[in-house]
């Protein structure tokens, strides 16, 4: 993990690079998120402002967009398509924000924050129904269908995340499992869409969604490790908060399997919530067992995976695009 | 209003008359929703068990099966649209429930009382999701595009709502606008696509979704009329909750507007959440200003206006069992 300012402008820049090819395409997204959002109720639209300001890196929308262009080319389909798997994403991180009881987002307050629970809830609400009425604008309900799939999956991941809280128990394959449903699924449906609606035949169509749904794993392990790791005024969002909230992910499920008696049993205790722990104890045991540089490794498993299926896409810019993509997941510090 | 068992019994006893020709649909819709919910993880499912059980009336798949059959006849559509509808209702419920921090439902603890509000916020998300998902199995995406505008509507309703709380100056016009919104759009498009899957045409479809929309505003009028007057061990869920939540209300509007100054001033405070108050008192003010009357007059009016819309259709025994689904409205005690 490269965890300094230079470091980050580096990523800044070559996803920048990245993201030449679809630039256009990504404001025309932006563009179609805008407009659907649009309410007759101003202090609507000033939430949606405020969580307009949430969007960041655009990673689905823009795996959606190259994953079209990989397969054939992008149409106005993939737009529409790109503003819906952002409205969920953003739909799932207002919603987690009310979940986690979170107070920072992309260096800003979130909704619950400014306006309380009860309107995060209800504008998660208004971006999950704008999403779904957004997808069932386009000609024919298969993309609809394919999305409410992938949002029923994800739903699932969120409730097995609440089952297994503070849950010592928890193995790695449950984790994994649960990461799957929790954010894989999201961007396997964006990659298999852009795939499809290029006019890629369902060989491509299945390798696409195998790539986004081991990019969206590697994605999620890397975001658990930076909640230790990382640096909350380079993410810009509250950090710490898995352990505090009971989440077992894969560094503490790795130290947990590893420790020696007396470090796995603190680590327990901090995980069931029966004694306070802090960030520095936290790092102290998992380096002590070596289980950042284990979670990172299985994450790097996932993007070699997410690399090899593309494999099955004529080389072209946009299939380098999408293997870098994936190869900059585990080396990304935000 | 009458408020006696024997009452409540002749009720259930006419529901029952008018829900005679539509009862074996209204069991394929049951199956068509348990369907759609079955998930691979236990768990979820036990979940869905208990959303099942504050399935009452199922006024919404009631009327837009009925619809459909004073329009031409009842398809297999029908039956998903009606799952879709009910689903869309229960996810609004399990929602509500954690906004108001409400523990009781149709005599059962509330998900968020069983399971704590993270849970019942997730499993709103997979009801929300899991209706758009069935809505797009249809042909063709144009009853996902109308379900989700009535969800954006929705969402905007309950937003107004939130906006409103604790507001004094909410006025009768702004309130009907947001019960609109709340209510009205969902039992609109139900009607709407009753009609419309039966082949019914354009005037005749608006009409319908007119339909849908007046009952709609009534019902919930009565609804928040029985949350002054009902009887909880009737009506089976908290009661009294809209006083105490700062839920400003036709019969508080109308009575703000009527009473002495002390009383107004009283109410004002108890709005305000300044002070305290039961439903005692608040019935006695109410009482003084004939308010649930007035409320309950106001929704007798949008009742006469929701038959006055059936006349766009020839005579039927489906026709007559909306006008009398919506005469039943005000009627009602629970």
């Amino acid at each position: 993990m490269i965890g300094d300012r230079a470091a980050m402008l580096m990523f800044d820049t070559t996803l920048t690079e990245l993201y030449a090819a679809i630039q256009d395409d990504l404001d025309v997204v932006r563009g179609v998120f805008d407009d659907e959002l649009a309410s007759d109720l101003p202090f609507v639209n000033e939430f949606c402002e405020t969580v307009r300001s949430y969007r960041g890196k655009m990673l689905r929308p823009a795996m959606l967009l190259l994953a079209g262009k990989a397969c054939g080319g992008i149409t106005p389909a993939h737009h529409t398509l790109g503003a819906v798997v952002e409205m969920v994403h953003m739909a799932t991180l207002v919603h987690d924000d009310v979940l986690d009881g979170a107070d920072e987002r992309r260096r800003r307050p979130t909704i619950r924050a400014l306006s309380g629970n009860v309107a995060a809830v209800l504008l998660g609400d208004y971006l999950i129904s704008h999403a779904f009425h957004l997808c069932s604008g386009l000609n024919e309900p298969f993309a609809s269908r394919r999305i409410g799939a992938a949002t029923n999956v994800v739903c699932e991941g969120e409730l097995l995340q609440n089952r297994h809280c503070r849950d010592v128990a928890l193995t790695e394959a449950e984790y994994i499992e649960l990461v799957r449903r929790k954010t894989g699924a999201l961007t396997a449906v964006a990659c298999e869409l852009g795939a499809r609606y290029a006019g890629a035949d369902e060989r491509v169509t299945g390798a696409l969604a195998g790539y986004g749904m081991d990019a969206g794993v590697a994605f999620q392990i890397v975001d658990d490790v930076l909640d230790v790791t990382g640096d909350a005024g380079e993410i810009g969002k509250s950090l710490g908060l898995d352990l505090r909230l009971g989440k077992h992910t894969l560094p503490t499920i790795h130290c947990l399997g590893q420790a020696e008696d007396r470090t796995a049993r603190e680590l327990a205790d901090a995980l069931s919530g029966t004694v306070a722990i802090d960030r520095a104890a936290l790092r102290g045991w998992l380096a002590g067992t070596g289980s950042i540089e284990y979670a990172l490794a299985v994450a790097e498993s996932y993007v070699k995976s997410a690399v090899k299926r593309l494999d099955v896409l004529p080389p072209s810019e946009a299939r380098s695009s999408l293997a870098a993509m994936a190869e900059f997941i585990t080396r990304r510090t935000f």
